[in-house]
């Protein structure tokens, strides 16, 4: 049997500006990933996308990220492994409190943006992103870029991980993702993104633009709120996944 | 007998800025109000300061202000009640992931500078506060200015309060502080500052600045350590309280 | 001859995030009031509006507000008059320095939300705004609410103003706008809009919602760009005032 | 005749924190670089800088740097040319509105930090800050790290720029500084950094921790105001330069 959990970016909105359709989304998703006030996100926006999440019973994971609104957090700061663990310590605790005041439960972690893809080649973000995590509580999932040091990281300290493979983005030889500045970073087509995806959970090995097989495991499948047809393209993958006898599950349910 | 605690403002430094001698004062003090990176401190400051309390065994508080570094939380921003309520949870979960993740537990929260003195008379902010605080976890003592909305609050929902009063600050008739801007607000004389708390202490009373005496009850004692003498002041309270018969125990002891 | 101009606020984006249709209402109007990173726009936003601005021969104004983007300048925060001046000099100076190196020219200052609404009745502030202005460059337009301080305090020290009355904005008996938090605050027909400003270009006065007709002049009006039908909006004022014979054109042009 | 200018960092003060000496250094400096709010500096600090700047005749310059207050502008992120551009010209003409609107006239621009480093071998980045700097006013003087990417972008676009050694800093067989994080970065015996100024003055040359002669050309030094001596160390340097017929003159007097 395939399960797959399917996760996206959620609660990125900021004071009077609105990004995403969290409401749309929510009904498809499996795991909503939190922002949590540093690269996106407010107090008032994390309260409201918990309490959401919570009424669609979608698993909930905090989002850290660098500290850079005007750069939605997809700027590398040139922070130390050191000042990495303090933020992220930091904006896992300030999310959960809104989960626990509402009465949920975390469920996991996972970076944002350059955060992420820093984490996912440098060990030293990596342990520090995976000793916060576990500093805090040690059963909260730790999600990462499939085959990343994040997630070497994580398992080396004990917590459960979860691999992160991307529908909607192509693949490099070295299993790395292809950089957004590039022009065939993005799959747009959601036949081919979900085609991606299948052959990965049935094969684990997915085609990279080189057109190599590379071996990849997907625990969890990032899926993009803040594009257009967002919402059509999450519906259009669940049901394709759904028609393939995959299990769409949330990961925290196993 | 009479018991007190004994607070202190700390970790308001900030990235290359130094305030407070947070490592001389933890030496005297029970209970250490840290700030949340909202008013003062930031992650690493936060961390940093989290595990000198805790080396000193000294009771560990949240201490949530108004998002604004730059005006140190003194300057009111006029939030609605669910703004701050949605701060508060915030700024404590931030912290306690902190103290937990240092293998402490979290004694108290106590608001800071503008957010103290609005929510003293506010009861809506009050209200606000002390569900923040309850929400999060109902175990937390809530700190207020004595008499205060704050206090009564807390009372209401269920929350341990510590009454506060101000060994350096001058009263009121009718119970609140003298404001900063009044040339009569502050005591710079240890012997006099004590003197008012023994006072507070052995009588339930306070002689206000029109001669009266007030009403008021102490649980904990504000002492300031951003001024130049803090160190010696609050060494000269505790050993004139200590003299005076009075036993000084972090709060959370009792 | 009716002549007027009308401004709007432009620039409001930040970083990621989208607001208002800058592209569309820079056809319609005549002045654009650009946010300055206080409590809205970015560096970047900043260049390209005071670009857009250019090409379309739309006088430019600095937009200072209080510094809180989250709360897009909306909510007060407690500042001393001095702490205003600094800020609005801080402000214009940044916006200035986009203009200039453009190749263009500053018409106006215009403050936004929070700072607009305390500077109409606050002499103190009103004073701060106005002296920051002339000393900042005398030969800037001050823009104020018709008949507020602001105008007052810009006349007093020699600066040109500009009244600035509201199409979509009912007014109280002694000419304030009706706060946006009561329910009759907007004007959301075009014709009940176009019609007001057209009695006060006509007869210098405006029925307020208590129904006496309320002294008021009107050298600017000020129409929204964040709503939904914004364009159609400005659209629909602008060719309604044309056809009422009013010659819309820029303050700066005069 | 040896002419050198005396420059160091000022203004890097914040809402209650304070850092650096300002009063006194301004005694014994010829030229000031002023924070802009990025990495230091607010728009209260910048006023009374620049206030006190002017009442020492001390040469006025805008320090722009990342923004990053935490961080102290000492942490790199990673903008693009145009985001650099962007945040310059922003930074300069927010200063420059508080020099003249207190009667004063912007002698030069230094980057501050990690803005600093990255323009001095970054042939992008040092360009876009050229440009900048020229776009707002071409009769301002670009100081840079002597031999730069800096310098070079600066010459080429035709602003006068100003070569900047230090005093109490090492330097590399390439010309660059050793970094901060290495043990011999420093020189903290003012006649040991008095001396080394005097040999890049009286030879164009500098002895580089490797031990060869380095070619070097000096129109400015950089002392620091941040250290424990900085005005010891200051007038140190000056009494030395002078004992030696070097003659201490704001660069924008020459």
């Amino acid at each position: 049997m395939m399960i797959i959990d399917l996760n996206c970016d959620m609660g990125e909105s900021f004071g009077a500006y609105q990004i995403g359709k969290d409401d749309e989304l929510l009904k498809h998703i499996t795991s909503a990933n939190i922002a949590c006030g540093f690269h996106a996100g407010d107090p008032s926006i994390m309260r409201k996308t918990v309490k959401l999440a919570l009424e669609h019973n979608v698993g909930i994971g905090a989002h850290p990220g660098f500290q850079d609104i005007v750069g939605f957090g997809r700027r590398t700061i040139d922070l130390t492994a050191q000042e990495v663990y303090n933020i992220v310590v930091y904006q896992i605790g300030a999310l959960n409190a809104f989960v626990e005041s509402e009465g949920g439960k975390m469920q996991h972690i996972k970076a944002h943006g350059a955060l992420y893809n820093i984490a996912s080649r440098n060990i030293q973000i990596a342990e520090a992103i995976a000793e916060a995590v576990y500093k805090v509580n040690p059963e909260w999932i730790l999600f990462g870029l499939a085959g990343s040091e994040l997630i070497k990281a994580g398992e080396r300290i004990g917590l459960q991980t979860a691999q992160e493979v991307f529908a909607d983005r192509t693949y490099q030889k070295n299993g790395a993702l292809t950089p957004r500045t590039e022009h065939n970073a993005l799959i747009t087509d959601p036949d081919l993104a979900c085609q991606q995806v299948i052959e990965i959970l049935q094969e684990g090995k997915v085609t990279c633009i080189q057109g190599d097989k590379v071996l990849i495991k997907a625990d969890t499948i990032c899926v993009h709120g803040d594009g257009e047809n967002a919402v059509q393209f999450v519906t259009a993958i669940r049901s394709k996944l759904q028609a393939a006898n995959v299990v769409v599950r949330r990961i925290g349910e196993r």
